[in-house]
């Protein structure tokens, strides 16, 4: 058998192989027709918790649905994120900061847990409107781990208050099981390489 | 013991383990002063691979950095952030559309190692050039999985051709190892819950 006829049957069974794939998958699709807003959590130790949060928003603004950010912790922090959305977007986009700064820099728990309760009631303020179609409630896990906030009062009012097609993404490390269990998609990121570890800094575009 | 002591107790114990995490964490960061342009690899069975990505090129254009996106394989999908990007910051970020869908849409191995191929070229040209800061290989692992692109033929020129400051990231399940070995930041998206399997179907501002 000579190249030519072997890449012909390559392609012939890559289309044998793709068919079938199709079928299972429009079996699979068809009965995935519901919508519903989703509580869903991104955790782990690895990147790209709160990126991916922020790219959810680039998506949001595309489709006009109307969204808003509670910065739990990273407050003062200086964001490309930040800084975007409130300079080009603060009509699609609301952004409350309610963190003064990592747990480490402000090494002050009654601020800190001043700030969280703060900004736990202007998320609560955002989730409730109606127009607000998804609300992203970044590094809450932190303030929840470190008990600044209550994770009953939080799961509760996500199960009980949030309008049925609001979307609420919680980000932050070491997210508590009580929330991953009333979640509906829990992504976990991992750490399989990163820069830190050979002395290269936190740069602009990639970690803030 | 009353309340209120025991809170005073519990803010001095916070304050002496901050200023504890904040010595360790700045002698930590005292070695962490080089600027390095990375090979970033967003692979895993989980959601935010492409959404972290964006979130990233949203930090990008608000710190000013050209940058551009090559999809693979998603190519006729209308997503939010292709919409996004290319009506509202064609200046700042380059999009190349270069996959005709998803592999069992398709069908077409040729028309697919075509596609796959062009895609290349048009990623090799934004990375050799110096004015984009950020370059985002969107699916670029599938088409490296299904043999449409020769995994050496990246690396290579990846490693060889890469200018120092510019910063590649590439996307999809299954990166293969070679690609892997050669990164600098490589995060595993894990799929924790997932609402598919409740019968939600994709909606607009998550999952595209």
């Amino acid at each position: 058998m000579n190249i030519k006829e072997n890449e012909l049957d390559k392609n012939f069974n890559h289309k044998k192989k793709m068919v079938k794939i199709k079928q299972a998958r429009d079996k699979l699709m068809k009965n995935k027709n519901q919508e519903k807003g989703l509580i869903i959590v991104h955790t782990g130790l690895g990147k790209g918790k709160s990126s991916s949060a922020f790219g959810m928003i680039m998506r949001c603004i595309a489709h006009k649905m109307p969204c808003a950010v509670v910065q739990f912790i990273k407050g003062t922090w200086k964001t490309g994120e930040k800084d975007f959305l409130i300079k080009k977007f603060s009509k699609e986009c609301n952004f409350f900061v309610s963190g003064d700064g990592f747990t480490w820099d402000t090494q002050d728990r009654e601020k800190d847990i001043n700030s969280a309760k703060i900004g736990w009631d202007k998320a609560k303020e955002y989730i409730l409107n109606q127009k607000i179609r998804f609300v992203l409630l970044d590094e809450i896990n932190i303030a929840l781990r470190y008990k600044y906030l209550d994770i009953d009062d939080v799961t509760t009012f996500l199960l009980k208050s949030k309008p049925f097609m609001t979307h609420v993404v919680l980000t932050g490390r070491n997210a508590d099981t009580k929330l991953i269990e009333i979640s509906d998609l829990v992504t976990e990121m991992n750490l399989i390489k990163h820069p830190f570890k050979k002395g290269i800094k936190a740069q602009p575009g990639i970690e803030f």
